[in-house]
């Protein structure tokens, strides 16, 4: 079968839909012969607020409509492009455009995160795709590598840095010693963090992204509420000059591992070696790092947001349909979903722990936090003790451990908190080997 | 259309070959899955060595065949996986394979390197597949992203570290300070060099590659035999000294860049900021830099060879085509090329140079070398003088220029090498900012 054109409907004109609306205009040529039909843009559903945009001008007034229903009714949809963000009302919008047998291409993380098992059914039942390679890491090639290029393997661990913003601030700490408050404001000054940066310092927007990618490669749906996640706000300058005496780097990762029918899935900061690439990704860069059984470790690096980026990977979905279109393919086989797949418990992981605390300076204190730690089993494995306050007679000393499991850590911690001598518990941060 | 199954037939059971087989047989329950529709090993054409190889004393008789004939003619094959190496017969194999309309899966460089426009064109012709993702890095993706995932963009550079041999080499050379010869032969005892080394150490397996990524991001068949390669066998232990103290590494990186119809395509000895990720491409892994207009700087990292990450690359290429087979799908679109665009020569790429050399170490000898420069409108950025024999009367001394024409700095070196001052020109190496 071949076709005349194949046709987009575009929902949204905000940063990331209008630069994709441009592509589509830009590069028709370029995209017609890479797709082996034409892709014609045949209309946007956009909000009143929209016709502000200078692109809003631009367009053939017949393009743009303010009606889901007008948009829906467009005969000539092949291709949904959703790009308006946010859970609601974007799932009725992907449901609307699969039930009426279009394909969806979306760039938002949160609808597919939350809905993945539930939009890969909808697809199947009606013999259409969704794709959504721009949902996480930018224009980094991360959905179809995961799904098609490593198809092969068994994938075992996924380590990944995928919030610029996080990893922005992080960075600046480490290389200036500034605090948290001072990185976050300087963030924010250059438009790196919103206003409200909650999503992104909580750990909130990694845990969407390590939820779509935990999916694809465990093959089960890992949602969004089955991951732990804990931010970066509570990061002091003094851990970064610790971690840089144990030759470490803090990063917010977000990780998934696979062993059996376990699986983990967490967002939290972590201390890695600071000689591994991960360490090394800095700025507002993104980076995931996924093993294979078969493939070993493999590493993808680039910009993990922004409209340019973002638009090569909304772009490259709609040829990918577009050319599938053409040739008369429709839905593609979807391997069956293993439910019996589950995420331990956070209690249950198992891995090394950096603790920094603050404790009497007198003799004898350290063999009670060493029996407190032996008592459940916890074997320690270095310790520094630095600085010492001899006005209010205490000293800060920063324990690491062997692996061990979080819910002794926990426990330990409860009972140190306990201590005379424990003046206070002042920060936990895991460690991994990635 | 659906499919009972879709039938495999290998050519070759080497070590690549020998792992393909036994992933699709130990893992075709998964595999079937992925793929939508079982995949099935049909016919495995050997050599009569391969008889003494463990696995094929485990294969059933009937699958093994030492006649191309017998292979050719088994009738359940749809895909046609070329694991020998080497342009013949190969070529003869992939030409066999597509006129019968099967589909061709290659691990193998060489032929697809020199043959690239008429391997594509053939497919085309014949309404089947070519796909060579194993042919480049390993099971790094790379030939899918490039091919599908960054169809929107115009590539602008390629930096590729795509030879584990020679990456083993510099590594060893920049962090023990050992000489060329004696990293060579640890990379021979380690199994990571071949006896005879040249086809890695010379550049011409990275020219392979640099081919296939160049073709495929330009959209036009470059030839090995277009791109200039050098190899680094002429860099010394001083070369290191001297880069560290200028901050920089130095790498064999093969470089891709188009602007307008004009492309650069090269292998040699670079050298690099240290600070940058590719510096930090340490050992036998692979990675690729490729710089898009949309998505700005993607790198991907990986081991770059071993039979089992290659095994991971040439099986997902089977589970796609499998995919596509079971789905109905032939042949694909592909852009048309543009025999328009040309190779640089040599002699017009502009880049920045590293030169060390042995002057005499008298007055006035800077100022006619310098002069030597600037009569060929070659600024120099620093100079340094560092060791001075006194009995020979010499000093060494390295000079970093600005950007130059290559044709410049070549006229200004064959002018020194006659001045009285300068007794050797021992090296010059390219810098570049990647």
């Amino acid at each position: 079968m071949t076709r005349e054109s194949v046709g987009v409907g575009l929902m949204g004109l905000g940063t990331v839909a209008g630069q994709v609306a441009r592509v589509l205009l830009d590069r028709s040529k370029m995209l017609a012969e890479r797709a082996g039909c034409p892709i014609e843009l045949r209309k946007i559903k956009i909000i009143p607020a929209d016709l502000e945009r200078p692109l809003a001008r631009e367009l053939p007034a017949g393009l743009l409509t303010t009606s889901e229903d007008e948009f829906f009714a467009e005969a000539g949809i092949d291709i949904v492009v959703e790009a308006i963000g946010g859970e609601y009302p974007a799932l009725e919008y992907h449901r609307r455009a699969m039930s009426g047998g279009r394909h969806v291409v979306t760039s938002n993380k949160e609808v597919v995160a939350k809905n993945w098992a539930e939009l890969m059914a909808l697809a199947q039942q009606h013999n259409v795709q969704l794709r959504y390679e721009a949902s996480v890491g930018g224009g980094i090639p991360l959905i179809a590598p995961f799904q098609d290029d490593l198809a092969a393997n068994e994938i075992r661990t996924i380590y990944a840095i995928i919030n610029g913003t996080t990893n922005f601030i992080l960075t600046k700490m480490t290389r200036e010693g500034t605090d948290f408050a001072a990185a976050l404001k300087q963030a924010q000054k250059l438009g790196y963090a919103e206003a409200n940066p909650a999503n992104d310092i909580e750990g909130i927007d990694s845990t969407y992204k390590l939820a779509i990618l935990a999916s694809l490669a465990f093959q089960t749906h890992v949602r969004p509420d089955d991951i732990h996640h804990e931010g970066i706000s509570r990061l002091a300058s003094r851990d970064f000059r610790y971690a840089r005496e144990l030759g470490l780097a803090i990063k917010l990762l977000a990780i998934g591992k696979q062993a059996g029918k376990a699986i983990e899935a967490r967002v939290h900061p972590v201390l890695i070696p600071e000689d591994t690439f991960l360490a090394k990704v800095d700025g507002v860069y993104n980076a995931v790092m996924v093993e294979g059984d078969l493939v070993g470790k493999v590493l993808f690096f680039g910009e993990g947001a922004g409209a340019l980026p973002t638009s090569s990977a909304v772009v490259a979905d709609i040829v990918a349909l577009a050319r599938d279109t053409a040739l008369g393919v429709t839905g593609w086989p979807r391997p069956r979903l293993d439910a019996d797949k589950k995420v331990r418990p956070m209690s249950e992981i198992e891995t090394r722990y950096y603790l920094r605390m603050t404790v009497a300076d007198r003799p004898g204190v350290l063999a009670r936090i060493a029996t407190a730690f032996g008592d459940h089993h916890i074997s320690i494995s270095s310790v520094i003790q630095q600085e010492t306050d001899r006005t209010a007679g205490t000293a800060e000393i920063v324990i690491m451990t062997h692996p061990a499991q979080e819910k002794a850590v926990q426990a330990a911690l409860d009972e140190l908190a306990r201590l005379d001598e424990v003046g206070e518990i002042s920060n936990f941060i895991r460690v991994e080997d990635v």
